[in-house]
């Protein structure tokens, strides 16, 4: 038990995705925190806004710039978002001189979005690879069992005889589909954040356009138009998180049916011991597909409420997609390592001989 | 107050999208069964699998094929579906000599997931207008009132001053890219589902595919492989829906900051009366596209719960997609008009001179 | 394929709840406003608010007042409730001279939710008989099998040797529970609001109170403070269909993996057929309980999305409870009848002989 | 951001609730199992199940039982819960002769449920003395303030003039039944779980009731019939942990609304900087509380998705209470905190003089 499964030290070992984790950790932000900055100074010193002195001056500085943690935490306590005390300790860190360049003519949320923009590369990335391999774990499932016959089953109750290939298929197919979904989303939410105060890029007067393309450039993002209240690409991000999840969930209901004594149409190797039975093997992985599978797709539900940004910006939609995305991308990213380590441990398909 | 305000006499008419309303009625719904058995009766003469005089058989019946609705309502009491009732009663009307060729090698999920996909035809085509004119009715606000200056507001605190083009941007490019969306998945929703009793095209034996492909076309329908137990496009496409809706609940929830007296950025002709206030012009319409976004940010993560089909065929999952899509269609398509008619009745953006 | 499963032609015989479809109809709820403007008109004349001539021509009117739907259904496009039209054609069927008397010091909103409250009346009584028959179900299908042995299952797996009276017992329990749950929560939602334009009884000046105790009694309701943006007895309530839902899933989930051919722990008679199999009798009751239980967990979600209702009233909050709550009784009156008819099919637990 | 903005270095200093971030804690966790399993092995002696100076030994050992965290991780990834692994580590740590009377009759769900009614003693002792203070911030603004007019609204428009007693007084009162709840709640859910491995008790002969009687008495809880499917007290505990949020989301918005400028009826001393714009101070706490709100309701819709537990133990519906629960406490917590701090720091209500 813990605040989080995804981080407890006692259930995270089932739940935890290390690549999910790696990516949201805070240190890590702060250095997406520093990249974003030096992209800003360079792109404003480009574009003629800031002198290429002041830049240097402020990219010198981010480039090993370590703020202490307890004052960013406090920074939060106050302000509810950890980059105002940030960009105060960056000022305070830049010789008076250049410190106008610092966060010149952006706002807290640039560098905020952006970030996760950035922790998204890692975690796409990631789901990516993941996504290949378990798409290759069901191939060769199908490889090694395709032939063998198990009973098709509708409603719960036996129809007509099938071999593994067919239900494999459906396994298969969304994975791959998956993948070309992810393809095309990274497009949308590998994206600069850029907009400045009230999001209309004022604060770079006509230049704010070619200072996104260069941040952009830099940063390896897509260079939009704001997106400070138009989340929709995000919404679509979460919902394709929920159908990764759901992609191992069936697979995971399916084994966990297959697995049944009486039914005896799957055997795994390991699978869970009990306190109290020793002959036990339960299809802990299985079934944590399916857990993973509900848990996303009620954080979805809930991501999706978090699609209205009023006005400017919205602290009450902001904040509920932080409670929500990093989770959800956690979800995934193990339920496609589960898929993979479930399927290796398949040592049977078919009633046994 | 009623079951559902998407139907109910008193609440409807707030609620109430004709276009889902039409395109879900039960009797539309049978007239798409007879679609769909036509068209695979005919795929079946054409690929030699029953004889042409048969289909021919087939298809003259369905012209005008009325099932009594008492018998279809009794079939789904009994069978948790109408098909089996519907298929009997084709049967029945059908020459003894010819009946072997009424839905040959199919199972009620094909029928009930092609009309589904036909009725979808229908949902989308509206969409895609509406998404139209409701980008058309923000451009014209912003034509009007593009220059007027409001406040920038961020975190519900006045921030910088900004001209309503700025917020206007955020209003309109959502539905555009919406737009592009609706285009995209009406090719994966769109669709045929024809897999037979378990799914896997065997009683066609290797004609399968080529009846797919001619009741594709002439159902004006994609024609991939089965797709009975991977839901994902559903799962996209009610991810789509609660986009729409989210963008007219931004839409809506501006306004109705906008309309505050005290505020006083938008005003508004019409608007709804009270029983005891007569001065009062509530902004019913600004307020319904936000439930509308609520609903159906809910309703997705329902949806969602319902991506896990086990095994060849869940009646539980399939169920719960009934109970939630037309639904979310009707949000959908309420929300749009909405917004159009919601603009239509700004007299005012800024502050009043 | 319906907007909504529970008043479709084709599905609705598989999801629609007959005593919430009655309590939520239409007619019935103008009868209702009539009988909250009867026992309003009524109290304020006990009060010495009104004279008690004028009451009396008031609910003269209101002993067969059915105003035209039309003008309610326009009403509501205009207004978003129905209730301002409502009260203008009362007030026009009310001689002149008594007419002030009508809706005296009251607000649409005390009008709707008091009608709500006088809905769930009719539909609490229902599911505590439910409650009681579902229980009563139990107890005979356990007081026939309880002896049978069967598999205790955990975690999908067969452990040890249970009997059915030991899974039984899980089954029961809640039921009972529910029933208690439901007499205490009656309490809470069979409530009056009585609240006026901004919701502090000022409009009745010192008898506000008075006025609410006469009418709760006439009424048959409890007679709280205001509840008009305090709804946690409506959110306690949606959370008790949604326990309701869940204990009949859980009935229904085990049924269906007990009828599975392999597992063979249960025999039902009846079942749905099938359009491609005749040999099939799919456990159709049994899922559709699983269904209703994750429909009404999703729409508690929601629900519970509605319980912001901001300042003194919120057009928003309030339209999501609409959306959601009757489609809850409904499946939570749905799932206690299949309860009871899923077990009274059952033909045997345990192995076959 | 983090996995959980309840436990990042960076975000948790707005969401981070210490008293659940410590009950949840994983060797606090551990310290229950120590004290479920000194119960157990006391309670079976008592009963005459094993020998005295055997269940000596065991407590013994447990008084400072602290197992390899790496070993109890390597448990979970290996069988889904640490318990295997906990009692293996604690057989191995006492005497061979007395090993028997380790873990006797139990399971690992009886040692997880348990351990974790004995951490929702620890939330809900402190829950209880956090909706007092919260009350008493609200009685104490009110008494403060309470005579200051403002204006009444009503669907975001302006109504009648009202008080700030009335609105406070739709701000107080589910506190207080709220603690009401939350005192009733207890008596289930602060409930020993004791089934063994079937749920039965059979482990225990005719002695299980007393066991659990004894272990109840011990351990301070409840000690109903065995709880292992029948979730419903957690599900109701949830729903009381959404409609703490609700309440504080209550206040959140109506704060947020009123510190708008141009409605300026509240002022808020400190408040949120911004990095962009000196003069902002964001109403950080109140935009807290609407987003724990939504959160806590999204959370309950997955909550009530896992109170199907299939047959005697379900791996599925387990864990997925495992993901929600926790951060739902953390919510209310939170929520509660930041309602006192909110209302400490309002400066006034009503427009300024």
């Amino acid at each position: 038990m813990a605040v989080s499964v995804f981080e407890d030290a006692l259930l995270g070992p089932l739940f935890r995705d290390p690549v999910t984790s790696s990516a949201f950790e805070a240190s890590r932000t702060v250095e997406r925190f520093n990249r974003v900055e030096t992209a800003l100074a360079d792109a404003c010193a480009a574009e003629g806004l800031v002198s290429r002195e002041s830049a240097d001056a402020v990219t010198n500085v981010l480039r090993a710039f370590a703020p202490d943690p307890a004052t960013l935490a406090s920074g939060t306590a106050r302000d509810g978002i950890p980059v105002p005390a940030y960009v105060a300790a960056l000022k305070a860190a830049v010789p008076e001189a250049h410190r106008s360049a610092v966060h010149f003519g952006a706002t807290s949320q640039d560098v905020m979005d952006t970030a996760l923009a950035l922790a998204l590369v890692e975690v796409n990335a990631s789901l990516h690879h993941r996504l290949r391999a378990a798409a290759e774990a069901v191939r060769k499932v199908i490889g090694t069992w395709g032939a063998a016959p198990i009973m098709g089953r509708t409603r719960m109750q036996a129809a007509l005889p099938i071999t593994f290939a067919d239900r494999g298929a459906a396994w298969l197919a969304p994975l791959l589909d998956h993948d070309e979904r992810l393809a095309r989303l990274r497009g949308s939410v590998e994206a600069l954040q850029l907009g400045g105060p009230v999001g209309n890029r004022a604060g770079w007067g006509r230049r704010g356009n070619g200072v996104a393309r260069r941040m952009g450039k830099s940063l390896g993002l897509a260079a939009p138009a704001p997106w400070h209240t138009r989340r929709d690409a995000l919404g679509e991000y979460a919902a394709f998180l929920s159908l990764v999840t759901a992609a191992g969930g069936k697979i995971g209901q399916d084994v966990a049916l297959m697995a049944q004594q009486g039914i005896d149409e799957a055997a795994l190797s390991g699978g869970g011991g009990s306190s109290a039975m020793e002959h036990k093997r339960n299809p802990v992985l299985a079934e944590l597909l399916v857990t993973l599978a509900r848990y996303n797709a009620a954080q979805l539900g809930g991501f999706h409420q978090a699609l209205l940004h009023e006005q400017e910006r919205s602290g009450i939609a902001w904040a509920l997609e932080w409670t929500t995305l990093p989770p959800m991308c956690a979800a995934a990213g193990r339920s496609l390592d589960a898929v993979s380590a479930l399927l290796s441990a398949i040592e049977r398909i078919g009633k046994p001989a």
